[in-house]
């Protein structure tokens, strides 16, 4: 509120509102534009096929000369995995910490935009003015070591966006949260939060991630074999963890899956993770240590098809396979969807002989605040106006019930949708315009080429299959000179049903044997062709096969 | 052991074991053969535009005359549901509860075979002499009334199937286990436990379903308009509660949802639910009352997509659309893998407007034993041998090992895939043979005629879509009279992927060429068009469709 000048200042999401994943919200003061975060989305079942769904940012495209930058609050695949996309159409500084920057790099480099990206170190205490606004960040608790939250100053009050967090009071790196710093920002007057809203339905406080190293020490301490530690790669405090347990029980890591291999790289070189040198080892000396000498650091907690410990599990990988006597503890939960392949996952796990450690023991705790961190930040911030992002409706609605109980004002609170602006002005604000936004399919490297159309055909062909029917006609002598021919894939076994798709053959034929007259209507007899067939087939098998006639003509 | 004849006994489960759901046991006495259940399983997402699936009964069907009867332990799908395929191949009586029956001949109605159908009732106090052999059974609480657990007499000591079964110290209907009757069989000498191992994973005990009532009374109470309750429809107990809960608070109920219709119905008419004639009314009668007159109880607790809830929640039903004031209780747990169209459905319901009270508030409790529940029937029955049934493979490990912390024999355990026979002689147990067992597919009206080449083919349509590329060719003339002519479907959107399909055709056409000389083969003439097009077309997208080469012949 130093500043004289007073912008209108506004505040949307191109993602993230309604949804976890793709986070990306915008920051207008007057004509300058600040972006915080650009992640990716993995697809939903409905979204047969594609790889990744990133925000459209059309809206920034339209208003690339007023970006001042990207903030990014913390390195995970929902906040930078967009990166490699937007940065190829936006030329702007991107602003991170030194890990996170260290994540993106690695990101850039794969998709051939390192060179020119424009990238810009910050930490907890740097103070940036960008375009005459000034620009603080506070350190927060999170799944991932060098996370922030970001503070923008404005004439109306301070926007500030929490990234992900939680409270951790005894982290495993020992830097708590910015407490003061965050009660100061609220001292000196907040005019809107947004603040992450995953675990809102939660009770309780999310609890420490250095509860889960005690444990995962005494899971080492007790097993007789080897051991087998799955956890998302960018969980760094928890491969810390892993080491230190190791470490303390004179065992050696070996890292296996690609993501786990790039993470400990970086962190190491980084300093974010610290281990003797000698407690590292390639995965091709395991078997010349005794089992009990062994922890095996992995990819594969949600069970996904190509990862290290699936594959170790279905008996498939190449070094690793697993025996009798290992332990294997998935340190992670499910992400809602993925529940049937982890637990598909831990039954193979069993299946081979393992000792497996999940949800019975406490080898894993969110990185997300519950209700009482959630409220713990409202207290400190004491905004005026209220967002609740980073999760779905429901979410966002606890969130908003929780805001209440702590005082925050019920009109207020906002619970956007994605695209959804508002505006402040004189420190009062509204809902006003709707700008661009929604979900950018990304399937190989096509980016937006997949539409509503091309995923209709899929869920069809998906469902009973296709059946074609080829035709060809003279169109001189008004005469079928060859076919039909019916020929079906996904809809039944053909050789089981010869005699089905003889008759369909014939009932094709006497359709077309009028037709062949006068002017040749391509669309009507496609059509009559679809519908005879449609319904016949429909009559045998009650099933719906997506039905292609084809007509050549010579 | 009380007969003189020594019987070899076998026990085997064509369904049920390593898996949730389509649950079928057999029990072998010398020629005689006894079957447990016959149920049906939902597809799993891999399973694409399957309905149903249920058990292979290959064996059943070439053993049909040593048959001695179909007994239902309850009336849930994953125990009756392959009953009306099951009873075309196989004329034996099936022997069920009251409850279970009227469900049954709802089933077989539904199939055209109730007249041909040989039902048998029996309640828990029911003693049967089958082909000699001494059949009884005793009563268990589970989450639909009437559900009972098996026990067939041998020589060498009893075999006992639980059913679905936890213990209630408070049941809603007053009937309690049979305790007694329990131990007293276990005092006789079991010589096997079958039991559910579905909740073996989680600590402590079920809880008594009396204690959703009261929670459901408060919710009621409160509520200032309509309350809808979804819950699954079988859950009579569940049902009765809410009538009650409704009657008090002077509220009227509609029931929407066929399921749910045809469950009061039946149950009512049976008698296994009870409310004054005035509660139940029409659903078109709802708007003549007031809102904090009515309770609505619907199907739709899983978030299925046709189910009343989610029309209702869609604003998509002829009658009841979801407005402010409406409370909606959500009275289930996702079933593994509904985890999503649940929260999605929540959601929908939160954006229309009502209060939803999902798992905040305790309003679901499950059917199956905890840890507690199952370690207190090993306590009762006390059995020689124990084979954990019902229930993925790591749940029937968790029951394993709460077995042998009441003091089974690790031995004496068995951990049984669907197919594998255990052998009884001389109270000696072993793994002997193996039965066919599987999965057969049920899709629209075919039964078993979807295989894994046709799942394969979906799997593949799914990903990625089709092209085809037909041409006809002259044999005579040995020329492209028609064609190269290159069609997608779920593959990209084809109007701006012009250029990338004419490039494709000009590829296959400049292919061909050089071969329609000599002899035409068309298995190479495919295969070249298959390598080439695939080659091009994922160096374009990084996608592999389907590509089928079609070529006709004049």
């Amino acid at each position: 509120m130093s500043k004289k000048k007073t912008e209108k200042v506004s505040v949307f999401a191109l993602g993230g509102a309604g949804e976890i994943g793709k986070n990306m919200y915008v920051v207008e003061l007057d004509e300058d534009i600040f972006v915080i975060d650009a992640g990716l989305m993995f697809p939903g079942d409905e979204m047969l096929g594609i790889d990744k769904v990133i925000p459209d940012i059309s809206y920034l495209k339209e208003n690339k000369e007023r970006i001042q930058g990207i903030f990014i609050t913390h390195g995970h695949e929902d906040h930078i995995g967009a990166l490699s996309y937007v940065l190829r159409d936006l030329k702007v500084p991107v602003y991170g910490t030194r890990l996170t920057l260290g994540l993106i790099e690695i990101k850039l480099k794969e998709a051939g935009l390192l060179k020119k990206a424009d990238l810009r170190p910050i930490d907890a205490k740097t103070k940036l003015t960008v375009a005459g606004h000034f620009i603080t960040f506070f350190r927060v608790n999170h799944s991932i070591p060098d996370a922030v939250g970001v503070c923008i100053q404005t004439s109306q009050g301070a926007i500030v966006h929490t990234g992900d967090f939680k409270f951790d009071y005894t982290p495993v790196d020992g830097k708590q949260a910015d407490f003061g710093k965050i009660a100061a920002i609220g001292q000196r007057g907040v005019l809107c939060l947004l603040s992450d809203s995953t675990n809102a339905e939660r009770p309780g406080m999310s609890g420490s991630e250095s509860t889960v190293g005690s444990e995962l020490n005494d899971v080492i301490y007790e097993a007789p074999g080897r051991v087998i530690v799955a956890s998302f790669a960018s969980n760094v405090h928890r491969l810390q963890q892993v080491f230190a347990a190791a470490e303390a029980n004179n065992r050696k890591v070996a890292v296996v899956g690609r993501s786990m291999v790039n993470i400990v790289e970086v962190a190491q070189r980084l300093n974010y993770l610290r281990f003797k040198q000698k407690t590292l080892i390639e995965l091709s000396e395991i078997n010349r240590l005794d089992d009990n000498q062994v922890v095996i650091l992995t990819t594969g907690s949600q069970g996904e098809p190509m990862a290290a410990l699936t594959r170790m599990a279905r008996n498939a990988h190449k070094q690793v396979n697993i025996r009798l006597n290992d332990t294997v503890v998935v340190a992670a939960s499910p992400i809602p969807g993925n529940e049937k392949s982890v637990s598909k996952t831990i039954d193979l796990l069993f299946r081979a002989g393992a000792n497996v450690i999940y949800n019975q023991r406490k080898v894993h705790v969110s990185g997300h605040g519950h209700a009482e961190d959630l409220k713990l930040m409202l207290n400190l911030i004491k905004p005026k106006f209220f967002i609740p992002i980073h999760g779905e409706f429901r979410m966002q609605k606890a969130h908003s019930r929780l805001a209440q109980t702590v005082g925050v004002n019920a009109n207020n609170i906002f619970i956007i949708e994605n695209g959804d602006v508002v505006e402040f002005e004189k420190r009062k604000a509204r809902m006003s315009r709707k700008v661009n936004a929604g979900n950018v399919l990304i399937d190989g490297i096509g980016v937006g080429d997949v539409g509503n159309i091309v995923l209709r055909d899929r869920r069809l062909l998906s469902q009973d299959g296709v059946v074609l029917c080829v035709i060809t006609i003279s169109r001189k002598n008004k005469t079928i000179v060859s076919g039909p021919e019916i020929i079906s894939r996904g809809f039944v076994y053909m050789r089981e049903s010869e005699d089905m798709i003889n008759e369909a053959n014939r009932i094709v034929a006497k359709q077309l044997q009028g037709k062949l007259t006068g002017e040749l209507d391509w669309t009507e007899m496609k059509s009559l062709i679809r519908d005879k067939l449609s319904s016949y087939l429909y009559e045998q098998t009650k099933r719906r096969p997506m039905i292609l006639p084809i007509i050549m003509e010579i």
